[in-house]
């Protein structure tokens, strides 16, 4: 199977993107042919600031790597050095009846939002449609927010191949374990928007003190407590060992112990569980030509794919001689 | 100054594309760094049909040329083998307001006339101005309907250079002379939605039997007439020689003539004045590698423009680092 994922440059990555997306889809490699780009494309709906796009492109390129995406097992890319991803998206966008776009929600939700709404926010599923079938994917793996796009490529995918012939492979989203599961400093799902997060690449000391900053309730220490419905427990099932654990599940039912008792474990198996990410990271950055070959080899493999998809869609559609 | 224009084929060309705007444009390549091109991506938002548009589009390059269009002094090419025209249409997408291309007239008429709107119809402008983005264009030889559209380039051109950096040339909408001065067969401005047009490279036979049949009014024969009131005589005025003009003149003036006369003087003015261009057609038809190589010639030099343009957008938004 075939399995693509774009990741937007937007922000830094988190904990939440981490646990309900990056983890996920990573592991995917070791099963999979897999695609991963860094739709800088996309991102430009949002972002009007060229050093910010540039600098986030290249942070989300390091850090993808260092958290374990392997180059020489899935293709890694920046999504604007494929040009025939452009080229495939204006001929899906020919097709593309406008009610489509209107009924997706993303897109309906940031205009009751007041967000003032462009071109690029209205077609950006054209976009991602285009993404996934330059590249014959067969699944991708989403969160329940995305669905509705898959299906939207789906649509396009099936009406270009009823108009004119087979050109498009269908894909089918793969829905991502819940990343509603990863609380923010606030106890609410972790997200920018919300401004509870938690940096992947955060400094030690800047992460261990948002992480005893986390919001508590007021229970008394002596008190008995189900680890399962505590945040911070949630967090810590993410990072900890077994044993550490089973250790503080046995405290938390016990009772008589502090948040800040907790805390503390959180950041030091945080700080473990990332170590090694980190330590990938710093040497990455010292050998930028080494990421710079990697994206640039990513680029030219992810080509010769979309190429092949592009030269199918242009001879059916007429824009080209018959081969 | 760089003169762009694009023509569409949707269909063959009429007198009314020749007079109203073909002839007019090609006229510019003695004086201005012209390109021209066959917008194959624009007419699939209308053609659904891959071996009609694949014929339409040949038979616009073959037309074109045969016409005059001289590619040692133009540009010729086919718009979908620039690809840069595809990626910066997504550039300029992601800050295109909605309300500008809602307002667009275009749009607006065909959605009125219950034509179902695709997305493509609706970001029409925004292909439209990378059109003329991408080769730094100072001049578009436009009808009165596409005035609008070179309103929307400009804006978005502004708009980007406001936001980065002073990437796009503005450019100049230049009106051409009014098309509706080239009647068709019922007397209506001749174009192909009236059902009213006579096709440039039409077989003699066919065209002499068009005219003949050309809708005249039942004023008596012996009545003297106005020539600049009958669109008979404005034909005539597209293709006569002077003399034959003149003379033509008088007899109106006079009257004791039928209209069948006329129309056997415009059949015979059509036929010589057309004579050259399907000659050269001819010529032409019998070298379709000679067609091919202009064609290919003509991307590759369109291309080295959109690239240049295409490098500097993408730095200035943060695709790209800086060169």
């Amino acid at each position: 199977m075939r399995v693509l994922s774009g990741i937007q440059p937007t922000g830094r990555f988190h904990w939440g993107n981490y646990f309900g997306a990056i983890r996920q889809y990573i592991d995917l490699q070791n099963e999979h042919d897999s695609y991963y780009f860094i739709a800088n494309l996309h991102a430009l709906t949002t972002i009007r600031d060229a050093a910010l796009l540039r600098s986030l492109t290249h942070d989300a390129a390091l850090d993808l790597l260092a958290l374990g995406l392997d180059p020489n097992k899935a293709t890694l890319y920046v999504q604007s050095d494929v040009p025939e991803v452009s080229q495939l998206t204006w001929i899906l966008m020919t097709s593309t009846p406008m009610g489509l776009l209107e009924r997706c929600v993303s897109f309906k939700e940031k205009k009751e939002r007041g967000i003032a709404a462009d071109a690029g926010l209205f077609t950006y599923p054209v976009l991602m449609a285009a993404d996934i079938l330059a590249y014959d994917a067969n699944w991708v793996p989403v969160g329940q927010d995305q669905v509705q796009h898959i299906e939207v490529c789906r649509d396009l995918a099936k009406s270009f191949n009823h108009k004119f012939s087979e050109v498009f492979v269908l894909p089918e989203a793969r829905l991502m374990a819940d990343s509603a599961k990863v609380p923010g400093t606030d106890g609410e799902k972790m997200s920018k928007s919300y401004d509870n997060i938690i940096s992947l690449f955060e400094e030690e000391k800047a992460a261990r003190k948002k992480i005893m900053r986390i919001q508590t309730d007021s229970r008394p220490m002596e008190d008995a407590k189900d680890p399962e419905t505590d945040h911070l427990y949630q967090l810590l099932k993410l990072m900890a060992s077994p044993e550490e654990l089973q250790e503080m599940a046995d405290l938390y039912r016990r009772g008589g112990f502090g948040y800040g008792q907790v805390k503390k474990a959180l950041a030091d198996a945080a700080e473990k569980f990332f170590a090694p990410a980190r330590e990938k990271r710093r040497e990455l950055e010292q050998r930028p030509d080494t990421v710079a070959d990697i994206l640039r080899e990513g680029a030219k493999r992810a080509r010769v794919q979309a190429a092949a998809v592009l030269a199918r869609a242009e001879e059916a559609c007429g824009l080209t001689a018959p081969s």
